[in-house]
């Protein structure tokens, strides 16, 4: 089928691709003319025919708000809108609401693979009505991976669920690869372990820690031992704050993604004020021994 | 080749047929008659010819050490025992050293899998020397599963190498579990999802979290949906313990893992004494009510 | 001097009486008649000689904002409001514009000392303007406790920042009853330990964990040995919860705060989903069995 | 009465001259000749009358350890020895047993109060026999604070328990530090908090959170404000751990004080291989970006 794309990043260009070698015919659009199809938003709705379907694949926040604005603008009634980006769950309501003021309907996806999908297929969780969420179909049986439609495409309920099954995708990511990690340490540390990546890599078949990410961390162990070449200094995109607050507001108690957030904002921190606060108290009541910047440093 | 397998529980009865359809020649020995092929250790030891390697399968601690003790009394020297329990590799040493002075040889061997393992094949992590390993490879190619054999087999170094990998591995599971179950319970949680377990299945292809106990969550919610009809009390088996421990000892944070295993003890528990004692905090400086044991019961 | 005081509950009711024995004429309003010295807010308002300083001390949330929505009615321009409850901060902007529109001036408050402040004072973190909180000094030199004014009052900064302070206060209280109320548990479980009572008790004078939270754990066990009569059932007012999202906003790392948190949690629930889940997982790929739940309850 | 005092560091200095100021004869030895009163050990059994009381106040593990050892060789059958050190609980059976082999008596004493017991008197949580511990009192009563004995002295149980009691003493010690210090951390990072320290230090008198470290943090910050001159590189002295390995061996959950040693641990690494192990797999799976340590350095 049609479908205008916009954005053409790591992200929206791969799935260009993939929905092109799946026979859609994908006009997309991006600020840099050098992988845009046509020269801007207006541009894109002139190019499909009514009514159209349009896949927002741009950074979350802002950049989304804004995409969508200019969309109810461009659009007419009767078409759909598609959010693919990592927006927050909350902002969906209201760009429903913005976009169905014009008549213009609005899917929630939640897109998860990285830069495999593009060969792998992406594993897609949305959020619709069902009428709307069945117009889109043969574009998400196109994107998602091949198999059972079960293991890699979820119609997770209303508006909004789609991106909440995704943020809740991404919090269990922080906590599995957080002990994936604290397990590679402690191997590390272990003067019996002649070789962590071979510990690591010897779990891909039969162990029933075998995953995805555990055949990630032994390929960059094999690329970079010991992770020489890079800091622990470590972002995060949203979605674990998210999740941990969504946790908060439901009272559900999320220690293990909490415990691996943190870790990720401490990661980030040149010395941790909390650290300096433990090692003064400890020097006020015992005369213990603290480290002089001028000696740490 | 020839083997004495010594415990035909649910580990061992299905490596003994994993073993024989791969071609082996395989003598058990298992207190239930039943299942046994001989009457004691000494009748395994003269059905063997030396020199002889036996695995001992059978449940860590006194029983391990026990059936140690009782083969250094009927093997003799130039025989190899494997320990494939899921002993503390503390006690690796100790063995190896009983054995030793007899003239025996030592292997442990950490084996995942599970009940899987007798058609998937059994991820393996071996400690020991490499003239020990070499001599029994042909049992860990049968057990390990099909494939490259670095991806289900490690010689992780020397004697307590193989059960510490195994111990690190079933810490990391303890922390994987965790975080699969915090994000199951906010799914479950929330509203705008109209099914969790439709959720959870959809990550089966594509997604970041994809993983063998993904597959299994998926599969349990099917079977029970909302998990009505067991309880959260949750057993350990000691390797968490021990990885928490084994992470102090060498001064490695590990916060995930040590908050799945805090957990389990927690769902053990009728009441917390903890959470008595901050509740009745709060009543003494606050006037907060508390729940007294009559109304809670 | 002469103040208004709306809210006669716990907390309320106390800070009248201090403050009549400091001197001050305070008219109280609750919708309660038998503790209430005026009829209505309205009538409150014309008690009180212009320009007024009226107090508010109900519960946070609706009926705070409903209150101050009511005293902005009844007041006059110059009048000055301190909201002296449990408020998340984020609310005080919005009650000092609704008042500030209406000429009313505005103070937050936090206080704390719960049933004791009567007679040892209530500490005092208060927001707002150098004048504002100039003008209130009199009300808050009763409050507080004597000694030191810097030992029991803290002008905080500007709007926002009392109930900014009170909250973090409030956070920290929970990370400190929960690592004693730790410590207990430990104390408890030991059997080298004769009495964890008179242990915790002999902390009062010359150790290091001394204080005042110690003192009271120490007279709640006094008056109920191992908490027999107490569940551990256990509430939260919010205050965590919103200490820990405001640690996820400025990314600090709160581990030890948000674990006590997440206990309170899970000490609400009659059985966490969380385990049931992990319970089932071990179950999936070990055999291990599950409690069912007709054998757990 | 007149007492044997090994070891005149900074806690055994001090105590000698609490004790002398309290009318005791103390005999102190030390390897430091300028501190000592005699020139061995075998010179202050000598001095002493039998029998002899001596208090043992060295470094916990080797150097305790050796100088039980010399002192069963040196002392009687009849004699009392103190260990007052921070040794762990497990050491105090062996030391029992290797003393009472020759008649001589053993109690063990945790000692807290650091440098400022010489004047506030030091808390003081002992374990032995009924009769040991009566025979040793006049010497526990000049340590401990003024005011109810009770307050500052607990006969805490047989050997082992006074070690135990102060071991959970300084467990909990690390949770009451980090969580004021999370607090302080989040207060400093506030922008409507005007001075962190001037909100701590109004939690002296009046408030839930005070005690003796909520004062000495505000006398570290007002000393050091904002902790420049120091770094957060926090040791630990065993007792922390001692404490978690306790709780995990009583199945005991025990997230908050597990956390505050955690954050030690990696407050004491440059960078951290968890977090490496997390930002390759983010690299992996997502192209994200990676902090190369040649960028970070």
């Amino acid at each position: 089928m049609q479908l205008g794309l916009v954005g053409l990043g790591k992200m929206g260009f791969n799935m260009r691709e993939r929905l092109r070698a799946g026979g859609h015919e994908v006009v997309g659009y991006d600020p840099r003319p050098e992988v845009s199809d046509v020269a801007s938003l207006a541009d894109l709705a002139a190019a499909l025919e009514a009514p159209r379907v349009v896949w927002v694949m741009v950074p979350s926040g802002t950049v989304t708000h804004q995409t969508v604005g200019e969309l109810a603008d461009v659009l007419a009634p009767g078409d759909l809108v598609i959010d693919g980006g990592n927006s927050r769950y909350t902002e969906d309501g209201p760009h429903a609401k913005l976009l169905g003021d014009k008549g213009i309907n609005f899917i929630d996806a939640g897109v998860s693979g990285g830069v495999w999908g593009l060969h792998e297929g992406y594993g897609l969780m949305v959020g619709g009505s069902d009428a709307d969420v069945a117009r889109a179909m043969p574009i998400f049986d196109t994107l998602r991976p091949a198999g059972d439609a079960a293991d890699g495409f979820v119609h997770a309920g209303p508006v909004g669920a789609g991106h909440y099954a995704k943020m809740v995708h991404n919090g269990i990511e922080y906590g599995l690869m957080h002990a994936y990690a604290e397990g590679y340490e402690l191997l590390a540390a272990e003067e019996l372990i002649a070789d962590p990546q071979a510990v690591i890599q010897a779990w891909t078949n039969g162990t029933v820690v075998r995953s995805w990410l555990q055949q990630l961390l032994a390929k960059a162990l094999k690329e970079d031992p010991g992770f020489a070449a890079i800091s622990g200094y470590t972002e995060d995109s949203g979605e674990g704050r998210w999740t941990v607050e969504e946790a908060i507001s439901h009272r559900v108690p999320m220690p293990v993604i909490a415990a691996s957030l943190f870790a990720r904002f401490a990661s980030r921190q040149e010395d941790s004020p909390t650290m300096k606060a433990v090692s003064a108290l400890r020097n006020q009541f015992g005369g213990h021994a603290v480290h002089r910047i001028s000696e740490s440093g």
